[in-house]
């Protein structure tokens, strides 16, 4: 029996899907960026390269980018830290554009060519309905017989850039495991905004992309009911990190851990986005706004204007945020900062918390409490914080996500070891990779 | 024919689903959280009781938990105010936890042990796609034909806390009603937010749950179109009361009504929510926020400092919001003012509106207006406010699902009848259960 | 073949769905509001105009208001700039009520009435799950044939006002172009948020509607899907134009371009906001408002507080945002300026970039860099932006969207060509109409 939602490939998350053009016009090597990207290791090595012999290579260069993209990874395949998806044409309206890609993924896999057996799957866009996604599967079927390849040794991600292909993402399960399709081989679910918008009608006054959070959503649900791996489109703006930054924090709290890089400065920064912090912070909830305080000698400081605090007597307090002053004694102030407050954990205080309860579990205990303590300082007034949370069995598989990321990426990128260690310390890594078994 | 938006059990409307520990270790009694909850009266009773043999209560004590189960609702089902639905263990995944739930319920619906005929269905967590939904619905059907219980007399309902299962609730409509199932038996689709943060693997900073903004449409929208009732999950920090009351405000206006409860406090908290307020109130919108006025000698001041308003001469006003300053003259006031007020009705309110509309109907007409009036005070300038709204046919009937609530909750709950006279008085109670026939 | 998503119809964009009583008791002429909207010429004739014998007329009103809809469309239906779709009674759960609907269809699209060659379609409300969408289907079918119609002549546009009704937009691809229906005779997927919100049981305190951002996101999906047009339902406060307007700049983001119109008034405003302004903007973004630049003098001049700028030494300046300062060289500031700054496009400056990209691809370049300069002006300090978009063919099809809409609404609606040229000059006029072709 086939479980859909088992996960059948070696990556359990791609942080990282980065695309390359396969043939640049009027350079010396047409190769060049391909060539470069093969090259990139550590932290600028993406979890998924993607030579793009679609939107990013010009029409009239696709015969030649499949060439390059054989040259190329028969030459760096082996070396290559990440897995290896190019991205073949493809399109629900037209049977030419399917009939090209067809031909290009053949050549692409041909065994002798050198390049096969270090590609791991293809990367098919604009599909639509599930029939078409089925097309492009029997296209790799085909592939596979001819080429002797073990069937669906090859995966196949696709970007979902029209209604159709988001309605798909809803019949997946019932599709996947039907005699007549292989459609186990469904790998990443990639959102593709851009034509996305496009498809929809959608129209901003400055032309830029809506931000499509039901989309996101039906991708993440999608791929959690398939067994796949949710990645987010392009963030054109390469030169806004915090924005990219903050695409894939709300993207985490929608389940969807991967997103598309378009440099190798992209692909460091979403590579370590999702890891937690190499070191706790605190948080202050100051008009609806999460401000981080400044540590400093132990104590957390808070050193903005829109909230203040005077001892005005002996346990009197006055607490001034935005036109709001209370008068308060030690104990209401307390909780009224507690209330303000809270903990983003690092990786250290992640596992030792998970330690912890796997203990307290080993000796009978079904919940403990874990407790967080600081010292806020807001002017001259000081005040000791103490938290307590509840650790039960979902708290605990809950906390896991993070780890069980991390692990996955000790697991499959050796080549990111030594980078993991600068940050964590050797003892928290050894410790995180232990965790959780 | 079956028409699967009909609705197939007593309570149109279920405001609480509170969870209880079916047995605890280390205590005297282990049933003595059962015991106490089980002698819940009014408004501190839930619509839905919970034991729980899953989640609360440890493994180890879960064959104990059903012997408490059977024991404390034979002696005190016959009092309880609400309905009972036992928890029992499920998982889409693995059939000795599917077995064991099944043998559980087995043992709860035994009339034999006493607590079967105060048993109204048993709650199924951890379901997958809509097939694993027709399994429980399977054990359930063996259940009653076993204990010679009438059809479908057990009701069923499931905890959404997977991608599968939220993708299932689109199905319901065209599963239920088949030959092959009891799906009619259905009656709670309840969303349970911690278990599916980790189905959908998703991650914030501080570990607290994302909103899951599109998981509760989907959930009220499955509730809708299968003639179900949709309820959200636990909301965990029991003492922030106004975030409690906040949520379920956004739920209601997603068509969600009933929400999980942990404690009586919040059990009482949520089944007061959702009842209209005793009386009606005004609201300035100031910078985006609605500020609630303050009534006093008939007149509704606004005490904050963001808006303020001067009398500059003959007829003419200066109104000062945030930076923007305008001169205007007593209609130009006047309709600036009212473009920001806006007014919360009372039940009393409501079903003076619903009365008139009535009348009016009766005598051939298709819509009234219905005037509301107040004298605004913002520092030393007093505004007469009045605010038309016309009623036709469809306000009629939206405005009437607080009161079809109201009439639902006054049916099946005598035990609350007293404080609802407290609350509203007896003659609005009266009116309120008889209006809208 | 019959493929889902090509458009069975002559207009590819509606931005207007207006709906007229069909008769009003009380007045001399019944038909008199009828008789008025079937007379309104330009903007401020909708692109689907709806005699509504549904909700906006009485139910004792309906069988005189079918004879009204044959009068009047027969007397002015040849000379009516926009479509005409009458709203017929139905309902999912009511044989009685689409059984009436069906003989008012067959009465009002009767050839020997006079009035059959102006209808365009029929506006079906209240339906639910794809079956009953076939019942209506089937009853224009009958219509069609009794009446010696072109099969498929009549289109269908649904009023989506339930939550089996949303869910049924998810399978509209699957059941268009079976044999045993006609359901390619969809046009318009309309949105009805009243009666949805009676339907989803859902409440807000002030009895406003909810935001329903799912739902609208659904039905633009389902559009987008197979081949139709949406449109959000009516906006009840017709005062409030400026609320009118963000409500469909919001729908615009989703893929939603039409609008329900109540008033001739509202059937303007609605017909100009998706149409590209006809001056381009500069916005800045202070505090995460994006607010308006006053252009004067060639320079873009900032008039409010919340920002300032200070040149307080040789290549040096001081910006102050909320609480925020900091001290910048030219360079630095360019830049914060440059990232606080975007840019509106008007018709020309669209029409502009399209011909520019269409030259460029015509000579073999791929991608070009458009440029958009400007002084900005905060107090006595001056800056010269400059910003450079890099425009490929993703940026071109997608700048397309509002242009393909003027196109369309130029081809079918002659009458508002003199208004158009007024707006945008009639040099812009015409090659907005010639490019992209």
């Amino acid at each position: 029996m086939t479980d859909p939602t088992a996960r059948h490939y070696d990556r359990e998350f791609v942080r990282t899907f980065f695309t390359s053009p396969t043939a640049v016009e009027g350079e010396d090597d047409s190769a060049k960026l391909l060539r470069r990207a093969a090259q990139l290791r550590g932290m600028q090595a993406p979890d998924v390269w993607v030579p793009d012999n679609e939107d990013a290579t010009a029409p009239s260069m696709r015969d030649e980018g499949v060439e390059n993209v054989v040259d190329v990874v028969a030459e760096h395949g082996a070396d290559f830290p990440g897995e290896i998806h190019p991205r073949i044409v493809w399109h629900r309206d037209d049977p030419q554009t399917r009939y090209r890609g067809f031909q290009h993924a053949l050549d692409i896999a041909d065994p002798q060519n050198g390049a096969s057996e270090y590609i791991d799957g293809f990367v098919i866009p604009e599909v639509g309905g599930v029939d078409d996604w089925k097309k492009a599967d029997e296209c790799l079927t085909i592939v596979e017989h001819e080429h002797g390849l073990d069937p669906r040794s090859l995966s196949m991600s696709v970007i979902v850039e029209s209604g159709e292909a988001e309605l798909a993402m809803g019949d997946l399960r019932e599709e996947i495991g039907k005699s007549e399709n292989n459609l186990e081989r469904l790998f990443l679910l990639v959102d593709g905004e851009v034509d996305y918008t496009k498809d929809m009608r959608a129209m901003t006054p400055t032309g830029e992309l809506p931000p499509w959070p039901e989309l996101r959503h039906n991708t993440s649900r999608g791929a959690s009911a398939a067994g796949l791996v949710a990645v987010d489109g392009p963030y054109d703006d390469i030169r806004d990190v915090e924005g990219y930054r903050e695409r894939m924090r709300e993207n985490r709290a929608k389940g969807m851990t991967g997103i598309w890089s378009l440099t190798p400065t992209q692909v460091e920064v979403a590579n370590t986005a999702p890891l937690p912090p190499e070191s706790g912070r605190w948080l202050l909830d100051v008009d609806g706004e999460s401000v981080e305080l400044d540590p400093e000698d132990g104590r957390q400081v808070y050193r903005g204007n829109a909230l203040s605090l005077e001892a005005t007597g002996e346990d009197q307090y006055v607490l001034r945020v935005g036109g709001d002053e209370r008068t308060l004694d030690g104990d209401e102030l307390h909780e009224k900062l507690l209330d303000r407050t809270s903990y983003v954990p690092s990786m250290d205080d992640i596992v030792d918390s998970m330690e912890a309860f796997e203990t307290a579990k080993e000796s009978g205990k079904g919940a403990i409490a874990m407790t967080q303590s600081t010292t806020l300082a807001v002017g001259d007034v000081e005040v000791d914080l103490s938290r307590d949370r509840m650790w039960d069995e979902a708290t605990y598989q809950a906390a896991q996500t993070p780890i069980t990321l991390f692990q996955d990426v000790y697991e499959h990128r050796s080549d990111q070891h030594e980078e993991l260690e600068e940050r964590y310390g050797a003892d928290v890594v050894e410790r995180a990779t232990n965790v959780g078994g």
